[in-house]
């Protein structure tokens, strides 16, 4: 297992704790300044919330933490592709660089779907990097559909 | 002043409420078999929360109260067209109709910009019906942002 960033790897924690929890494992870092100012799984089922991806979480609890609306400057590390929600959202909270593991092609709203950050309704689009640890962030989530189907 | 509309009449007056709290006047009525379940309008100021718009507040007072994920059969009266991240949000609560208001050419994700509904990436589209009050929905969205300026 090669550990290229220490960041993700706290993702693929957080979806795996997700995992634990019967949450699809989807897992979500941000980090100002080379520290983590939140970190979250995805709840949905848990609080009864179709938003509380997350990355919404974790921008939620940011903003938050830090009493403020936006997190320019800040970096966010989650294990799948953002949805078109969350893309939306990570837009609106001005974030700098989104680092993304396995693409979606089925509900992914940055690199598929509607692609909103070369949209003209996206008044601000993160640097993308994408495919950090992509196979681990997709084989804990091909793991946990299969283990729902059996 | 024509009342087309008793849901969408709350509505305008969740988005008139918003607007004398310092927030962008938009507000949100969700019903379900003929009754209110949730209404809301834009809290972004007031939590710290990029993701509070009237919508997506509504989604999860209406979720929480009724302790379910999804509010199927549930219609959403909204005076302003839906922005990408609450369009994903509408369908992703599996919501049967969206009423709105005025169109949004700029920040719109229904009608404009992304058209998430007409999407492979979405996999449920509630029925559509726009410009219901419209005039008065973007007179007060002008006005706020008039009184902004001046």
């Amino acid at each position: 297992m090669v550990k290229t960033n220490q960041f993700m790897e706290l993702a693929l924690d957080e979806a795996r704790a997700a995992g634990e929890r019967g949450e699809v494992p989807i897992g979500a870092v941000l980090v100002l300044d080379g520290a983590v100012i939140a970190r979250a799984g995805n709840r949905t089922r848990e609080l009864n919330d179709v938003t509380a991806h997350a990355e919404v979480l974790a921008i939620r609890m940011a903003c938050e933490a830090l009493d403020q609306e936006r997190l320019t400057g800040a970096d966010l590390y989650v294990t799948l592709e953002p949805c078109t929600m969350c893309a939306a959202a990570i837009s609106f909270a001005r974030i700098r660089r989104l680092y993304y593991g396995a693409e979606d092609p089925k509900g992914g709203g940055v690199d598929n779907g509607v692609r909103f950050y070369g949209q003209p309704t996206c008044h601000h689009a993160p640097e993308v990097y994408s495919g950090l640890n992509e196979v681990r962030a997709a084989e804990m989530l091909r793991g946990f559909f299969q283990g729902k189907r059996d």
